[in-house]
């Protein structure tokens, strides 16, 4: 993959979507969203799909997309928003940002969006949430991607969930996972690659229980993580976003369009405690006992301390058609 | 195991608690407790606990038991107490429901316990939010029982988490799970019982995968559920209450004691939308996609139902010590 400079990428991708009608800094944002999930190594939610962005808005997927989320009901440190379809990246942002400014107010603040689409890589907003001294937790509901456990018809999302907690010069400790054991992301690149998955992955048409990726994508069906654990915790996650945003839940939902999520932060600073000492302390003990073992949020950083040293890796397919659109003026 | 009346056993239970000078109306609340576990079905974390608590009251390792927790620090929705090593459950029960008032207040609410002792079923405190129209999150810290994924020393907790979304009817959607592929509890009965693992649920002494549940217990280790997932959410999940409650993390903590809790109560009625109606809406969108897989709590209300109608399931060793407790006069 070559590497880009980070600015050279966002300034490519801000132009493509300012001509489909963005209004400039929106798009610039859009653009550094995914450049970030790209910088951070998490490429299936990065550079890999700036085009299906551009995409979606030349055929209106995306609808709204200058208009911020509009706040539909509010009590104390709760707020309910609706997300119009607008750019899922920019409702997330925006609702982690008012999620932030609760807990200034209240110690802890909650934000529940409804009707938001794609948001790419979720963890952006872990990451947000870290960097500014909170702890964050947030998720999404998603379309029915996986059986619920001890059925075989797709019933359950993958609905990702982030937990946040502010460390020390960018070392945060950040999960960002869904709830199906593998990706999709993650299987499609075992698939190219050839390699087969470290432990199963799901069942194949058969119902037989497989580690080949190409046959959990295209005639199988993916393990929640865990099992019934993942099966469960996906039911919860989705009923809790469904009713707190009194949006859509899975079974509602046909595409990742239009889905419900919440967005959590809490201020510890207000209860007093080192909290980024605190966190190098939990850090500093696991590495101490596991010194094969990485801390969540390690690979990320190093990441991307290699992104701004080296820029941006691009896959040399997407760099090149990103070059054809912009050369089309 | 014989049924007894659930009056039966929560009068004898208080009268043992009592006598080890447990204010009585508190060693009732903890008889309760652990009953509720049981009329659940939940034996591991019910009436074949209630012994381990009188030994641990006899020992003084629950201490200050007619206390309850102590606010140390406050700013607006979110609290923090100090459990000073009371009874688990009693704890609990304070703090989530001051999280609930909290929640009436400003739409949600958060507290955070340190020093804390064994809650016995986390899963209570999921059930009487849903029961009084709340959702609830609640989850603890615990002494490191699995290795970090990538090590072989144990580093990590099994962290229980419990999410719970109110229903009607009784039909609430609560998970109550640990961060092991299987509970501690799950272990010892598929050893008692001589059943393999559904599954693989841990490393033999060897560093092999294993489905025999002694072999774990005694010489090995068990996997985090989905393996890198589970360990991941496991670090947040202790990092981030330890933090919240400036309490203990896993690293500090050598048995289940003056451990650290999260209890996050909020009330979606505030902000409008009929909550037990869309809650039976996903419940039966899961009916029909898949009617052989079960919801999350449909087990535990039909145990709570046949409780309802035949007693308490109490096995019979466990029975026939307590009467003999009882005799001792």
């Amino acid at each position: 993959m070559p590497r880009v400079p980070v600015e050279r990428f966002v300034d490519l991708v801000t132009t493509l979507y300012a001509r489909e009608g963005v209004e400039v800094t929106r798009a610039r944002r859009v653009a550094e969203w995914y450049a970030q999930a790209s910088a951070d190594g998490v490429h299936s939610h990065g550079a890999n799909r700036v085009l299906n962005v551009l995409t979606w808005l030349r055929e209106g997927e995306i609808r709204n997309h200058d208009r911020d989320p509009e706040l539909v009901a509010a009590f104390g440190a709760l707020e309910r928003y609706d997300g119009h379809r607008s750019f899922g990246a920019l409702n997330a942002d925006f609702c982690m940002d008012r999620a932030m400014a609760l807990a200034d107010r209240h110690g802890l603040g909650g934000v529940a969006l409804r009707n938001t689409g794609h948001w790419g890589r979720p963890g952006n907003c872990g990451w947000r949430a870290a960097e500014r001294g909170y702890l964050g937790i947030c998720w999404s509901n998603t379309e029915p991607m996986m059986p619920a456990w001890g059925g075989t018809r797709k019933s359950i999302g993958n609905n990702p969930i982030v937990l946040a907690v502010p460390g020390e010069d960018g070392a945060h400790l950040v999960v960002d996972l869904a709830m199906s054991q593998y990706s999709w992301g993650r299987l499609d690149s075992h698939r190219a690659s050839g390699e087969p998955l470290p432990v199963p992955g799901g069942l194949d048409a058969a119902g037989n229980v497989t580690s080949d990726p190409d046959e959990i994508l295209e005639r199988g069906t993916m393990f929640p993580m865990g099992f019934w654990k993942g099966s469960g915790l996906a039911v919860l996650l989705d009923a809790f976003a469904a009713i707190l945003a009194d949006g859509n839940d899975s079974a509602k939902l046909t595409d990742g369009l239009e889905i419900s999520q919440v967005f959590l932060a809490f201020a510890p600073g207000k209860l007093g405690g080192d909290v980024a000492a605190r966190t190098r302390g939990v850090i500093e003990a696991l590495a101490a006992a596991n010194p094969g073992a990485r801390y969540p949020g390690q690979a990320v950083l190093a990441a991307r301390r290699e992104t701004a040293a080296q820029g941006l890796l691009v896959r040399d397919d997407i760099w090149t058609k990103l070059l054809a659109e912009e050369a089309k003026g």
